[in-house]
């Protein structure tokens, strides 16, 4: 089958074998893979990243090293099932689901795996249990940002927050897009959305962001205090969605005393806090990754019922050949949020 | 009225003038007072504790440069109140209280300004409604601790844990006893004490910590699996009661996945977080500082119920005199856990 690989940060256009679903799971034809943050990232610092996942005890059996295929947003069609499966989602449903499998090594995370590609590739090995059908009505390059928009919905559940509260958004990259949107879903406000760029600004606007504040033309603090005038009572909230290791401390200069910060985006390198002022504020700070089964469903939901509008996200649609200039594209610019490699042909 | 006055780290026992009971403030005569990490830290590090505050955006009014009576642990009597008072609390009344007041430069802490002296000194002012009678039966050394003993309160407070969890207090000094005797009070454990010191290990053993592990023997990793080996349902918590910069990450390092971090021990100098592992690991880290009245109260009823025994804590009571020998030796040594200055004579 047709697989863009990497190694060692250089991409190939090659056929490789298809792989074969073992107990529970299911052979998917992929249709639409989107390219997420963490992928640019791990195209160069794929080391970085390996050894991250290590000295947070992760123990997926990544060598960074040799090749892989990357792709864990999709959407793609059942094929065919393996042993031990229900066989539920009959083959030809749309589906997507969570980029999760084990194989004999242990637990492995499709998309960064050494033995099972991932939806840059025209099939794949998926969990029947973590697959979920599409909606009718929703295309697929919608439903392929589930996983994304996923990241958002986590966020916000970990943060715990429902009314009364101020919400920034620090980065409108597609995790500060995918907050911003299941903040909205979720009916919590107001969220100022805060970003160099005008086209991420507009974005963030885009997904219902009630402002989006150009740091260098308005600092931080001075937004805080222009949203909580008369509101005192209002809770501060910033997620960081930026993954720069200077942000947190920025974050934490600017902020209120007694808010929370939420880290959602992934600095590799580490961060230097002045204690003294998170300690003064007496601040909370958690850290967020991931999302769960359920929040996966629903942020499925949330698209396919309008909640999230996220149509103005998805600003290229490109084939597979056309691999490498998206990931340039992405790296580059602030043009695109989302841009798709469509496997469909 | 005698005060033993701090200048430049160099301590005077000298006369000054007795301070005046404004509007809502008493006037009272020191008791016993004791003597806090942040004293011994503050002796020669003022400029510091006081940029941090203002990073912190704290408008304390302290001149760094200028003399001050520090001491804001204390039992005191009632002696006179000033206008604006209730004088509820009649003349010869003991009372232990927050240390806190406002000025005609707006709020000070007791202990720590220019204006006001701290329990250092035969006399203070104090702010009528955040004084506490103590009980009959209590003692002025045993009284004296509520303060310490509220920071340990308060953090378990922030924590909002109750059961089901396995706690670890890294750093066995007074703010680390308060922690152990707060959760031991609350009935929250096991509570498992970390120190390199076997003195501090026995203070921790008195207040009730379940085990007592000096990390030169055991890491903090080993210590976590053997006590939630079985029960990994049980979440970890983790005190971070150093103050020393590098042990937030010594604690994310070790602690399982998905715990909580309440950073009680105030570090001044900036921290580097490895936010790969904080991240995958999903932490909560939460700062907690100073208390609130209630909690001081509850403190005081602690002390005086016997939910804390803290008599094996005052290893000291020393006269005016000794201040300066009893800040070399808490700073020196791991024998002490809390010295009184007795101002009664």
């Amino acid at each position: 089958m047709r697989a863009i690989t990497i190694r060692n940060g250089a991409f190939s256009d090659e056929q490789i074998d298809a792989p074969n679903p073992g107990p529970g799971q299911v052979l998917v034809r992929t249709l639409v893979c989107g390219i997420c943050g963490t992928d640019i990232h791990a195209r160069h610092h794929i080391h970085d990243f390996v050894a991250g996942l290590k000295r947070a005890g992760g123990a997926l059996p990544i060598d960074p090293d040799g090749s892989m295929v990357l792709g864990h947003e999709f959407t793609a069609e059942i094929l065919d099932h393996g042993p031990e499966t229900s066989g539920t989602l009959k083959p030809g449903t749309r589906v997507v689901g969570l980029p999760l499998v084990t194989g004999p090594q242990g637990p492995e995370f499709i998309g960064y795996s050494n033995r099972f590609p991932g939806a840059l590739a025209q099939q794949m090995i998926l969990t029947e249990k973590l697959l979920f059908e599409v909606p009718n009505g929703l295309s697929d390059e919608i439903s392929a940002l589930t996983e994304p928009f996923a990241v958002g919905a986590h966020a916000v559940a970990r943060a715990g927050i429902t009314g009364n509260v101020v919400v920034m958004v620090v980065g409108c990259g597609p995790i500060g897009l995918s907050v911003i949107a299941a903040l909205r879903a979720r009916g919590i406000g107001p969220v100022i959305a805060m970003d160099y760029a005008a086209g991420r600004r507009r974005f963030a606007e885009q997904l219902g962001a009630d402002e989006a504040v150009d740091p260098a033309q308005e600092d931080a603090a001075s937004v805080w205090a222009r949203h909580r005038a008369g509101r005192g009572d209002r809770r501060a909230v910033a997620f960081e969605c930026v993954g720069r290791p200077q942000v947190p401390q920025q974050i934490i200069d600017a902020i209120p005393r007694r808010a929370l910060v939420v880290v959602v985006g992934n600095s590799l390198e580490p961060s230097t806090i002045d204690q003294v002022v998170a300690f003064n504020k007496e601040l909370d700070i958690c850290f967020s990754v991931t999302y769960s089964p359920g929040e996966f469903r629903q942020t499925l939901h949330d698209l396919a019922e309008g909640r999230i509008g996220a149509e103005p996200l998805v600003t290229g649609v490109m084939p597979p050949e056309q691999t490498e200039a998206a990931f340039d594209a992405l790296a580059d610019g602030e043009h695109h949020a989302k841009l798709l490699i469509d496997f469909r042909t």
